[in-house]
């Protein structure tokens, strides 16, 4: 057991008492929204981004929770504060909280609130990445759940196509890279993906059963203001196979280059370092100064 | 609060102590199996169906939880015991309980075990259904997670597709009737679906994202007894559409005429009445007497 302190539905509380009723929808179904976040210095990385992808997960869910914006963020302050906590990997879920009946949800919620968070080092221009080593990255037989079924753009926890990905890997492997039933390049099991050819950042459209990850859209507008091409798109696997470079993001990762994918060396380079530095820059001016 | 007891990892408590920490992976990601039963005068009925179904689901979560059916069997029957119950719904959950790391699960797992159970009606020949009315069932958009992106026969807390699926549904409609990616009928959203058609009982095949439901299993088996001519395959709407009687089945319903489906009366009719029949009788031999 940790002694952090975590934030439920409204109180700080050691993990002990960290729990949720097991007929908690968030248990019983993953019936539930999340966010993860990366605070740096104190201060969360693009909160009004997560807030409304947030929204729009509880929208795509209709969740309605009632609670504005400014008291969420001010349960991830008071959960950084609490755990004497600056430069942190932060976790805000809502669930559907406990309901009469089964499975059909009731209109009326009374949510659970969960946020906790977790140390990482300093970030920006002075930091290290959490990483190791660039990712090694294999394809898996996991197809992504398609859109139709749930909301590619909803980040729920329902998350066992992810895990189910993961299970496929060996050990040493870092993520699983999953394809859409249809056979396109989708994402990583928490990571998007982009790779360089012909001198052009590529990364699967959000069209097609893609989360649309809020450093994957930092990635792109950093690349659009210093110039380079970019492209949304769909790929086949020999796409990403034949790339120049090629990198995955998530909010914890940041840009992460892929060392191997399917044994095939890729690696990071010059787009993929320009654009790391420009990650990074962001940051320290964000959230640093 | 209910003054029901929970059995939560062996132990029987009360409901405000039945909780999971919001580090289990069963509230993190739905990371869990699960089995809903039926016991019927003290007695589940098919557990080894039940039993056998469990392990398919954590064989396909490469769940390794090591808990023996014999250990399962009897904390369904202390949770009955406990909470003076005879003819009653149980609901059965292992979770991959809580692991260091994120989403990539470790073999090593100490499972989080959850039974809980709640009154219903007697069945069998003297009982009565657990419904009022037969149901009013509408075609829903959501799709059906196909197999290739969570496997079909695993019965899992990722219940988010049914629980949209039922989230489009006007009031008093009773369940979703969800198609595949491909368009073809597939089940509710807890449910399968049986309609007759040219005097011949069809079901929607588990080869085609569909879950292999007990309650489906028994049936089939009872019609194949009577000599009633059963057929699996793959149906379109219209064809469900034009049938002369449809019902649906789960454990708690057993078979549940469909009386409207998008606004088509279906209704029971005599094969539904028998195959209604037969199976009561077999809960009566092997359960009350």
């Amino acid at each position: 057991m940790s002694d952090r302190l975590y934030h439920i539905d409204g109180e700080l509380v050691p993990a002990a008492e960290a729990t949720v009723s097991v007929d908690d929808r968030g248990f019983r179904y993953g019936d539930a929204a999340f966010e993860t976040l990366r605070a740096y210095g104190g201060r969360v990385l693009e909160w009004a981004a997560h807030r409304e992808r947030l929204a729009g997960t509880c929208d795509a869910l209709a969740l309605e929770h009632r609670l504005s914006g400014s008291e969420l963020r001010t349960r991830i302050d008071e959960t950084l504060a609490a755990n004497d906590l600056a430069d942190a990997y932060v976790r805000l879920s809502i669930t559907r909280g406990v309901q009469p009946g089964k499975l059909t949800p009731r209109p009326s919620v009374e949510p659970t609130v969960v946020v906790y968070a977790k140390p990482l080092p300093r970030g920006g221009l002075e930091g290290d990445p959490v990483w190791d080593e660039p990712a090694t990255v294999r394809s898996v037989e996991t197809r992504r759940i398609p859109d139709a079924a749930l909301p590619a753009g909803a980040k729920t926890h329902n998350y066992l196509n992810g895990i189910l990905a993961r299970a496929e890997l060996e050990d040493g492997v870092d993520e699983a890279l999953l394809s859409t039933v249809e056979g396109a390049v989708a994402e990583g099991a928490t990571s998007n993906l982009f790779f360089v050819r012909e001198g052009r950042l590529r990364t699967p459209t959000t069209d097609a059963d893609v989360l649309p990850g809020i450093t994957r859209e930092t990635v792109l507008e950093l690349a659009r203001e210093a110039g380079i091409d970019v492209e949304t798109g769909r790929y086949e696997l020999a796409d990403v196979l034949g790339a120049d470079e090629a990198f995955l993001t998530n909010r914890t990762w940041e840009l992460r280059p892929i060392d191997v994918l399917d044994g095939a060396e890729l690696g990071g380079g010059p787009v993929t370092e320009r654009l790391s530095r420009l990650y990074d820059e962001r940051v320290e001016e964000r959230c640093y100064r």
